[in-house]
């Protein structure tokens, strides 16, 4: 029994001195109207703000734009400030004003605004859950603004395989990226997870290194592989798209598996937080 | 010069005794209403009957019954026996009845109706080219039916990046099958071309061998390299969704790059027909 409680928190043998945290499926359940949050993870994320541990949110969400999940998040009790949330609709922004890039865009109608679209022939196709807008006249403009471009570049937002949506799971926008980079022979750029850069500007925000830091989500390939593909650990908790089937899983193996975030955090605080 | 011409004649060193032709593209192009056939492809056919070459059309044409496709063919001029032609959905049918499988249809309206659907639950699911029925609900409806089955199956008839309609490029089933195949961590079996069974399978009916035969087409992975993955040698003809910017393709080399059916015909009988 000591050799199972030794194992059982040696991935907690380095201190945690800062924390990613999924948002969907982790701190509420999408679902119909607001979704439902998940009991506990409004006092796990004010536990983690008492013990001074820096915690950002790191989502792939892109059905609604950053503001409006900021209210619904404090909606339900969460004390989040905005520079907290990093989501792809920002990063994406940053590089098309970078790159000086023109989209076409394959979004959910919500987010459209949130980009300026600027004039001249696509340079870009731009792809996010789009939902019900994934059509298949919407994928044969995106496919046909690719084929236009004498270099075709894909930039999706995640490249997840599918999530939980109103107690159903739901192909996710990554199944489309495959579909475009099939037809284009291109593979896409992926901005936010498992993106490295995208887990790596939300830990240099918080100034710690990926060594120290603990990811908490509840998709093994996106969440917990992302994270552990540059050197943060990744806890899985058994809520929104967990199913057991899913482990063990072909190529990630999760350094702790959770109950849920009250769970995950009450294991760091207990045992991760060292000086 | 000489050297040339001794080169463009190399891959009809070897008689031809049976010809593989794709439809689409090849023979007319599809556009509004029936299309348009092919200038001088009636002619080349007939100059095939002529030739006692035998023919067999390899389609992967899934939008429209084959009863009707041969009557649209007929109806250009056309003639064409009813057992020269083969496409995926009779391929499919003898499929399912020989495994007792029970499909969750994801195909063409226009084709529902020539798969009878067993009772009890889906045991696969049959991908065609649903055009518009490709719709996020249709594809969750699809993607949901895999991920209930203990082992997922997918079958897809063709697996093409996309094909050319009304002037226009548009997506094929494959995109489609790419992105189920993500989704649920499958790899789909596919009826059609480029499966080298479906090559196999007219080849035997014309009883002439691979090395005997020549497969005329306009996809240049689908028919091209499809056909030389089993030792067929591959025409690619600059019709239906030829592009220039196609050539040099990474993975295939045409035996031979034609301008059209007519063409291809021409030169297979005046340099490939020997005893």
């Amino acid at each position: 029994m000591v050799a199972i409680a030794v194992r059982m928190c040696e991935w907690l043998r380095s201190p945690v001195r800062g924390v990613l945290l999924d948002i969907t499926g982790v701190m509420y359940e999408s679902g119909p109207d607001m979704g439902t949050v998940i009991p506990g993870s409004v006092q796990a994320v004010a536990r983690l703000r008492e013990a001074g541990i820096p915690f950002r949110l790191v989502t792939n969400e892109t059905t609604t734009p950053t503001s409006i999940l900021l209210e619904k998040l404090r909606g339900f009790g969460f004390d989040i400030k905005e520079g907290e949330l990093f989501s792809p609709i920002p990063a994406a922004l940053r590089l098309l004003k970078k790159e000086n890039l023109v989209p076409h865009l394959l979004v959910h109608p919500r987010v459209e605004g949130e980009f300026s679209v600027g004039g001249g022939p696509a340079s870009c196709v731009l792809l996010g859950d789009a939902e019900d807008n994934f059509t298949y006249a919407n994928l044969n403009a995106a496919f046909r603004a690719l084929m236009a471009m004498p270099k075709p570049r894909l930039i999706s937002l995640g490249y997840g395989r599918y999530y939980k949506h109103n107690d159903q799971l739901q192909l996710d926008v990554g199944a489309f990226a495959k579909a475009l980079e099939f037809a284009c022979n291109v593979q896409c750029e992926i901005v936010g997870k498992p993106s490295p850069v995208f887990f790596q500007q939300a830990l240099a925000d918080m100034e710690v290194t990926a060594a120290e830091a603990v990811m908490v989500g509840d998709d093994i390939a996106s969440d917990v592989g992302g994270a552990q593909g540059c050197g943060v650990r990744g806890v899985l908790v058994k809520t929104g798209k967990f199913t057991p089937s899913l482990l063990p899983h072909p190529t990630v193996t999760p350094d702790c598996v959770a109950e849920n975030l009250a769970d995950a955090v009450e294991r760091i605080l207990a045992e991760g937080v060292k000086d």
